[in-house]
């Protein structure tokens, strides 16, 4: 019943059953620590890398590139953290539309000397050209999200790459591209080699695996770690790996990938009817290009916490923002701004988010609510 | 069976059934974000604070200085790397015996400026007369283990808090204590507060709780986090809570305080056995001032990790070093080198370990087999 009503899933999924029992059965039936040599470590080792080397032929890499970490915002960490420990301050590229655990470093590297470029994203897409003008001899690094939590806008990592690489070959310094994926793991296809990315972001809650754990793609072997301790993962994320977590991880992943177009096909269906029902509303999500995941709209003139509030009394859990945290609104605010949204739009923004247990019948009742709560209060 | 024979409970513990069932129960019926503003997200949130308030109360601190982390290597990593951000370098006191996700930071620190200075532990503890020994006017950090994980002692933080703070009063300016005390939180008593400490890590798998999850308990407002994101835990650990994590540390941390005068008990009784029947070797664990549930002794001339090896065939798990990672035996023989332990009892030494399920029985067998192994190997 309250599950029903859940569309804010581009926050957190609800852990599937199937990924509950797969923790359950780990932690009962692995209890060695995989950095022993005894039986139990051994056995909870062999696990471990039977876990990585699935997730790996899913994602179609080298298990070896894959690192377990507590999440996306760890992993991303790792990757902007990586900069202080290695480098000489040099350029570092961003965008205006990532999600904080990116941006907030932006303070940190300036401080440290860094300077650090933003790009817009003009109705959502961040484009080729103003990343190849942003380039300069300093730029280390290059950060852009594959799918934007705030509207669904899927990035043209590809050609951004691209741009990156043929800029590298002249210059003969290797860059550093990263992306933040979560909006995008086991909900939209996509090939990680594909796109030509060094490192990638992932967290298992969104596609309804546990919390707490998630993973770092990662091909470049210079990459180091600030966090120090053993030599689990690489080295790159030392600490008892969450063995449990990285199994029901692996098992929601597979579900994921094994009813990829299902789960598509569904939620394209909810995404167009509530387009046709709420036609009424100006959509920030764009028609084109975006994840059917999510749909962002404006309830112009209301404020979007006001609104979103009042649906909250009604029963339905939706987002006012991109829900990452307490601040928020603002975030979400200026991510909308940076994408040449209309501020009375980005301040009456609201996100609905829909996951693989989202009904077209219970996204018929969100939207008659929110048609109903317009006309109330308008 | 498996499990009765399990004597690395340092390395890592069994989650309990009792946790077990508070993560499932938890995962199912807490699905929303904690920082999302909807129902689902406010429930989430008032477990979440319910949680910490629950925590507070069994240490005796106040809720709001406990942050959730992933586990005491990044707590310790939040300490250290804070250094980097806040300050311009000066000093760090660590002691040689400490665990190695807080030595590993030494090749960073002194690579940005900072003097590392490092205590020994003579016969496992390290000496107030030392610290105070060490202490400059440019100490900025001082880091000191409550329970060793390789022999088990305990060290006397509370008069190297008052050595730490006769000397700030002096000249004036505070200087940050951290205590890593992952063995012996839930396992034997003391008090935060009582010791003086400004900071302290724990993680939940080492009392049968949940891996992946941990506390960083900190007083010091100063405290900034390397890693960014949203605003959770007061900035200091950005990412979506691990709710069911959390509430099942909980758990397994009331059931470690409810039963701790027992287990102790069992735990004195499974040392002290060991002790009669093992006394032809030298025990590295001191007499006295040790925690009874970990036991580390010289199986000299055989190389522990021989000695482990046959071990295991037998089906007992027990650790050659402190198993924190692959290359534990080193950092393990190091620690003892620190300890003014003997080359050729560090090379042999073995450490067994227990847990709240540990059975005098199952510890009588492997009494049996140590020195059956030893008899057959000499």
């Amino acid at each position: 019943m309250t599950k029903m009503m859940y569309f804010d899933n581009a926050a957190t999924t609800p852990m599937s059953l199937e990924a509950l029992q797969t923790y359950e059965k780990t932690a009962q039936d692995f209890i060695g620590n995989p950095s022993a040599l005894h039986r139990e470590g051994l056995k909870a080792q062999a696990l471990l890398q039977e876990n990585r080397e699935t997730i790996a032929a899913l994602l179609g890499v080298n298990a070896s590139n894959l690192v377990f970490t507590s999440g996306a915002t760890e992993s991303n960490s790792i990757v902007l953290n990586n900069l202080i420990w290695t480098q000489k301050p040099g350029q570092v590229i961003l965008t205006n539309i990532e999600h904080p655990s990116i941006t907030e470093f932006a303070r940190l590297l300036r401080q440290i000397g860094w300077n650090v470029t933003f790009l817009n994203a003009p109705k959502g897409f961040v484009r080729p050209e103003d990343l190849k003008a942003a380039l300069t001899d300093l730029t280390r690094l290059v950060c852009c999200m594959l799918v934007n939590n705030v509207v669904g806008s899927i990035q043209n990592i590809a050609e951004l790459v691209a741009v990156v690489r043929e800029f590298q070959a002249h210059k003969g310094r290797k860059i550093h591209f990263h992306t933040d994926a979560v909006q995008a793991l086991g909900k939209i296809p996509f090939s990680l080699t594909g796109l030509g990315v060094d490192s990638a972001s992932f967290s298992a809650h969104k596609f309804n695996g546990p919390r707490g754990i998630g993973i770092l793609y990662n091909t470049n072997s210079g990459l180091q770690s600030l966090s120090r301790g053993g030599e689990q993962e690489n080295g790159l994320r030392p600490g008892t790996e969450n063995l449990p977590a990285i199994a029901a991880m692996t098992k929601a992943l597979q579900i994921a990938y094994g009813s990829m177009e299902e789960h598509l096909r569904k939620a394209r269906e909810i995404n167009a009817m509530l387009r046709t029902e709420l036609s009424e509303f100006s959509f920030l999500s764009a028609q084109q290009g975006c994840s059917p995941y999510i749909l962002n709209l404006s309830v112009n003139p209301l404020p979007s916490e006001v609104f979103a509030r009042i649906l909250y009394d009604k029963g339905f859990c939706i987002s006012s923002g991109s829900a990452c945290s307490n601040n928020a609104r603002q975030k979400g605010e200026s991510v909308l701004s940076s994408m040449l949204i209309r501020p009375d739009d980005a301040r009456s923004s609201i996100r609905l988010s829909f996951g693989f247990d989202t009904e077209i019948q219970d996204a018929r009742e969100l939207a008659e609510a929110i048609k109903k709560t317009y006309r109330e209060h308008v």
